[in-house]
């Protein structure tokens, strides 16, 4: 089944140990969409200005992204600086240029509202829920934020984590938005607020899952490692290109247990650890899923025993 | 079959968020055999003072672990006073007082220079390679080591690294011994300076194995998460005993192929687990080979699909 993606569509430049890059096509919602394109059709909801590029529409159309609601306002386009050191573990941020991301309300056709699954990539908590509240019969519901939003909006933001399924955080975030430093407590707290499940992605360390409703062998918590990438050229996208793997598996998949569950995690794990091999979105666009099952074997073979 | 672990027997005081318990038994040997001893026969290497409490002696020994190379000497015993805040990943020694440990010259009877399977744990890499070379036919070495000794002794570290099998370290060392941020490269050229075999330990994180020598399907990368304890009471030994479920499995299995590799890191991970759900040794000491054997298959379905 189809999904939808509300998030942004941004001009990012970035500056790593590899290199630099200025300008690339990116943002929440196109790092999704590149890695969850591989499991069922996305429909990408989101706004650029009319300075973004129309070799990047064309682009977006090519991989077989819905770009209906994709509206292109007078104004410009969201643009990221970030710089990457050391381990690249985190991003440093040098400059944000909002543009219309400062005027956006999500468009939704209506056909687009009766899709089921829903992922609220990050943007303001209020543009979300907005969103959500058009949507007629969500089946499931992922959302991310970051840290601007938990110390800025944290109010709305608890309000909306009671309308939604999984809440997708990394481990700083659940850190400080559940006020927990155990992960597991966190994961436990956040999903007192609200959400069924909860989704914790720690990089190069890979990711906690938390459920209070599947009922498995291991108990609430399912682990996995990262996939090990040697050469780390550029992280950006990388959570959300987690999330397009996970929720576009289990969009296709159309269950919710926790052989699914455990399925979509290594997806996600394997779709974001072929974005790190690049800069942008270089490497997830030239993916097809046959790429995705090969290193998921091999990723298998990481831990199986 | 049997192994010889090298390393400390202390008396360690230590402050966490869950209380502080002064002078509990400890040190890296012990940590050690209280883990290994649930796979085979563990001979242990170390010193004492003449402070060193009897009922500790009783207690080890009727864990089944042979102390006919423990000596005493005349002098206090060595001692370790550490605190852990916040997640508890990284321990604040607060004081150290070596005692006899800076006379220790390791005695090993004729017949425990047989034994094929040996652990150095963490001491002074001089005293280290002085068992080592009394040693007849050492089939599979293990090492640890710690940052102190990486800085104040980093050639001799290094010359050691020649004669030994696996490397054992945790991220943060094995990042300074080589100077490499990516622990897959750290790995790799810790590799290069002599083992065939690097395991780097992540706390919660879990753990990273790379092999020069393995031919696996994954690559030469093995890694496997944390089992995900919520209540961390005392993480103190978690390593040592890791270092003991992995060594004790694989001296136990007498196979060194990928399948053993990973089934070690499993149960070395396993052992740790329950370590840190108590102080010092109190839950490790009552363990049960069938409590291994439990919690591993918790374990495997925290992350199978």
């Amino acid at each position: 089944m189809s999904i939808i993606v509300l998030g942004t569509v941004a001009l990012d430049s970035v500056k790593t140990p590899f290199g630099r890059r200025k300008e690339l096509l990116g943002g929440s919602a196109a790092h999704f969409s590149m890695a969850a394109r591989l499991f069922t059709k996305v429909n990408l909801i989101a706004i650029v200005g009319s300075d973004f590029p129309k070799k990047h529409i064309v682009f977006l159309r090519s991989k077989g992204i819905n770009l209906s609601s994709l509206v292109t306002d007078s104004g410009k386009t969201f643009r990221w600086e970030g710089e990457y050191k050391g381990d690249l573990n985190s991003a440093l941020t040098l400059n944000t240029e909002l543009g219309v991301l400062s005027v956006f309300k999500p468009q939704v056709s209506e056909e687009q509202r009766k899709i089921e699954n829903i992922f609220l990539a990050n943007v303001d908590p209020d543009i979300q829920e907005h969103l959500l509240r058009k949507m007629h019969s969500p089946k499931l519901v992922g959302l991310d934020s970051m840290n601007y939003w938990i110390n800025t909006k944290r109010k709305e933001l608890i309000k909306l984590l009671k309308l939604i399924d999984i809440y997708v955080a990394n481990d700083q975030e659940a850190r400080d938005l559940s006020g927990e430093t155990n992960l597991i407590k966190a994961a436990r707290r956040l999903s007192s607020f609200g959400p069924k499940m909860v989704l914790i992605k720690k990089g190069e360390h890979g990711v906690l899952f938390y459920s209070r409703s599947l009922h498995a062998s291991s108990g609430p918590v399912f682990s996995l490692p990262a996939y090990p990438v040697e050469k780390v050229i550029d992280p950006t996208g990388a959570g959300d290109t987690f999330a397009g793997g996970f929720m576009g598996y289990l969009a296709k998949s159309g269950k919710i247990n926790s052989s699914a569950i455990k399925k979509a995690l290594a997806y996600g794990t394997v779709a974001a650890s072929f974005n790190v091999e690049d800069f942008g979105l270089y490497r997830t666009s030239k993916l097809v899923p046959q790429d995705l099952e090969r290193r998921l074997i091999k990723f298998k073979s990481c831990f199986s025993f």
